[in-house]
């Protein structure tokens, strides 16, 4: 195993990213010590009971302390509290980073709290699954995943070695890392991440409210692909109204873009316009080609969920 | 082996759910001889090198010549000349079903086409994945699945005893019956499919037309939500132009519904009203864990696309 790329490593929110990033760097011996600091007393008994961490404080001050590597991965609008919390522990040449969703609102929250010379380096693993909590991590989540950072552009040598140094340590947890301006990360992720998360709400919620349909009848015939959309819409609550609050004009942007075509293809239905859908439905296709070639996603059918049946 | 169900039974069309009906057929020795027909040489030349049937035609009367049970499998707008094509072949008593997603205009296109005595018995299986054509198929498919059989209200004895063979048929190849009325089912199917469909076609090409993000862009960091959604807009373009020119009205119903709730979700955000999001994508959680608890989806994460990763 290669020598450790941080002493002490602070994770302030060990949910399912938290609780994985710990699994992960402790399997890749890419840290030597980790301490948590979590708001729920729920989830630091669990943390404690999974051995995830040397210490387990309430406190981020306490959980920061002596850290070289401090992460946030709390829900999006309660980083720049969790962060002034740990502020008063935090030492010149330490790095702060953090896991969630939206990276320009992150930025601004991180930035104000911490004092001068820490390299505040925002980042964003693209991973997860539906579920949450400390026990829902594991530690091959990163795996050949991608890690977007959002350096600022005019930071010296110092916070470009600290850049480099948290780039060696996500590679260590396996992922692939790539560095983007703040606001286009929020762009993109508003159209890969943050509108299939609002259309998957929606289209649930939809489905629930119908007088016509009842819930017996979703979940019964769901298998002709109601169920797909379930899975994203069962994600953290807290964690998504945050990703929509904190990046509500990109957004907006994409969902209106969305809305449009909505229309548009509506209209194509209504009026018959068989070619029109023909174009656009073989179009697609070619989306999901590029993505299983890209590695992020499986090729067998049904995500390979039929695969105990064969 | 229990005995045949039915002694010949012919498909017309012999794509995923063609080939699926086929060989979980075989599997269960629910008939004792098969006849294929379709329309394309390339999908008969597949069939034959598969060995799936006794006989493969391009004609439908004559895979129909003789057979106690006729399948319709082909996308739902060819139904009604493929019904019309194997007609002569039909002699009273024979059971004509199909496996379309829309029923009330198919079973206006078969009920035109057959002679008298015929027993027209509409279905529909909720099973499938995005992939099609014979190589797709497997006898699995259908297993702890629903099959929707919409049956005329008016039907006599020996009407009522085809569909009880029917039925039988269908639960010797492992899935559940369901009996429905024709306007209902294309309502029901609308909201756990159809629309489903509609907005993951929609939301990938909304994607891949924006200038600001790249298509790279969007494949490569997919996971965050949006590779869910390419899953399904991979499926057969003819069959799903097909489902929304036959099943319109209850599709854009259902739409309409989608589009309002989406617009005040729209407007929550804007408004930043936390409150009302996180009493959505509370309520959402609980239908996913009802389809769980119907066995209609994996409990694993990630559909247990990870499997390979733990």
């Amino acid at each position: 195993m290669a020598e450790p790329v941080y002493r002490r490593m602070a994770v302030i929110g060990c949910g399912l990213i938290g609780s994985s990033v710990i699994r992960a760097a402790r399997a890749a011996g890419a840290v030597s010590e980790i301490a948590v600091a979590d708001a729920s007393e729920e989830a630091r008994e669990r943390i404690s009971a999974l051995g995830l961490a040397e210490e387990v404080h309430a406190d981020p001050a306490q959980a920061a302390a002596g850290a070289d590597l401090i992460v946030f991965a709390t829900p999006v609008m309660a980083m720049g509290a969790a962060a002034q919390a740990a502020a008063p522990a935090m030492t010149p040449g330490v790095t702060v980073t953090d896991v969630g969703s939206v990276k320009a609102a992150v930025a601004e929250m991180l930035g104000a709290a911490v004092p001068a010379g820490v390299h505040v380096i925002p980042g964003h693993p693209i991973a997860g699954t539906e579920q949450s909590g400390p026990d829902a991590g594991f530690a091959e989540l990163f795996q050949n995943r991608w890690i977007i950072l959002t350096p600022r552009a005019d930071g010296d040598a110092e916070y470009q070695a600290a850049t480099a140094r948290l780039t060696a340590f996500w590679t260590a947890l396996g992922a692939n890392v790539e560095e983007m301006d703040e606001r286009h990360h929020d762009l993109v992720l508003a159209v890969t991440s943050h509108l299939p998360h609002l259309i998957a709400y929606n289209i649930v919620g939809t489905a629930a409210d119908l007088e016509e349909v009842t819930q017996a009848e979703v979940m019964k015939y769901s298998a002709g692909g109601f169920r797909d959309f379930t899975r994203i819409a069962a994600s953290d609550p807290t964690m998504w109204r945050d990703v929509f609050l904190s990046n509500r004009e990109a957004v907006l942007e994409i969902l209106g873009r969305f809305t449009e075509d909505l229309q548009a293809l509506s209209r194509a239905i209504r009026w018959g316009e068989g070619d029109r859908l023909f174009e656009l439905f073989s179009r697609t296709r070619e989306i999901r080609r590029g993505i299983i070639s890209a590695g992020q996603e499986s090729a067998e059918p049904n995500f390979g969920r039929d695969r105990g049946k064969h």
